[in-house]
């Protein structure tokens, strides 16, 4: 028996996220259809993450246990030739048996992409929430800060999820322009229900409004999700990293 | 009577090329539809060029005439309102009467995009053409060269099309990498029937067999398409630049 950890990136505009559900197309469900065809049979799938209809992923993880022997660089070409156009497979390693994609999961990144323009780009629809105003990102990345090191993160989960544990450690987050796109790149332990679109919806808002870190700060102290800003869209959102080594999670850049 | 010059930007992939055809869809048409809704009747609108079908546009000009007295700072989101989200109105600007998007284009710049990969990238499907053996671009960028200056290009040119005077002029011609994506940017004052996919056909069949720039000027002077390369993929391809002024045309970036 092998466990095999397989990287796989995907443009999630037609899909309902990546967990497999009833009525609807999921990422999982047409790696499994891949996956079948080159396994020869239908194998349990442990996905690094559950991600919302829409959003993208530029690194997901999975892993899964074979008995077959095929190598593991011949693992991403055989199923892409049986994968769709905006899924591919990137990358496939052989890990302990014990290994399990979400459970040893340490840390994420996650990119948020604002397109800050008051006309649209064929080129980035789907794929960057449009924003016609023109935004600060000095003072977007300044109030960023607020947010980092170890809190009680109630005020930026959807209410309606049953999390046990409302305390991440967030270790990076950056926001910056390049001509029209800002983007808002996030690193941290693990993160709540629509965490980070909830922190990009009250980052812009703050910035709208001129918001000081310290009412930043007494929005996260509150734990009221009333008080936080709107959930930005799905489809401005990428999984971007996803860390099983502390090293590497900690090892941020500047 | 007033005369637009309206620039806008397109994703080709569910086109078939500007030009108005028969039994299927081209930017044109449905750029006429939006301009109806808008200007209140169908008028006549002269492209700057055709372009192949699947073929991108992150600039293309279009003029027309009207009566309406539409401000040209409001044309924009006017048109936008009615147009697909592949392709959008990025400026309007008043132009003399006899003002002609084609007829007084002096040059056009093209870029062509190679995803230089194994791999295929979910958010670059119809946006790249993969190649998946490595490229040396600098091999690339000094073979590029060859062509630079004014020749008969009939060697990169389709077979069937019927021009009358097959000599252009290419004022810049380069080949950059970033990361896995190589940029061939192309600059000339016109450019025959499927002239820039050959070209970049040419070049990477150059690379791959180690041609020196002197075997290409023997392709470019014996005029001979068979002696040429393959053509690339629409996909990759992208009209870049229109230029009005002669100015801006020779202004090239080093």
């Amino acid at each position: 028996m092998r466990n095999l950890l397989v990287t796989i990136r995907y443009r999630g505009t037609n899909y309902h996220g990546f967990q497999v559900q009833k009525n609807a197309v999921s990422v999982c469900q047409v790696f499994q259809d891949a996956q079948e065809k080159v396994f020869g049979g239908r194998l349990d799938i442990k996905g690094c993450s559950r991600t919302d209809a829409g959003v993208h992923a530029n690194e997901f993880c999975l892993n899964f246990w074979t008995d077959r022997a095929i190598p593991c660089h011949k693992v991403p070409l055989a199923l892409n030739a049986h994968l769709p156009e905006d899924v591919a497979v990137t990358a496939c390693r052989e890990v302990p048996l014990d290994f399990h994609a979400r459970y040893d999961c340490c840390g994420k990144e996650y990119c948020y992409l604002v397109h800050n323009s008051p006309v649209r780009d064929p080129f980035l629809e789907g794929l960057a929430w449009r924003y016609p105003r023109r935004l600060d990102d000095q003072a977007l990345d300044h109030g960023a800060k607020a947010f980092l090191g170890t809190h009680d993160f109630s005020a930026f989960c959807s209410t309606g999820s049953t999390v046990e544990d409302p305390v991440r450690t967030l270790y990076s987050f950056q926001v910056r322009r390049q001509g029209d796109l800002v983007r808002f790149v996030v690193r941290g332990d693990g993160f709540l229900y629509n965490m980070v679109r909830i922190l990009v919806g009250t980052l812009v808002q703050a910035s709208e409004k001129g918001y000081t870190p310290e009412m930043l700060e007494e929005i996260l102290s509150s734990k009221e999700r009333s008080r936080a800003g709107r959930t930005a869209p799905p489809w401005g959102l990428y999984l971007n990293r996803v860390f099983y080594s502390q090293q590497e999670l900690l090892d941020v850049q500047p």
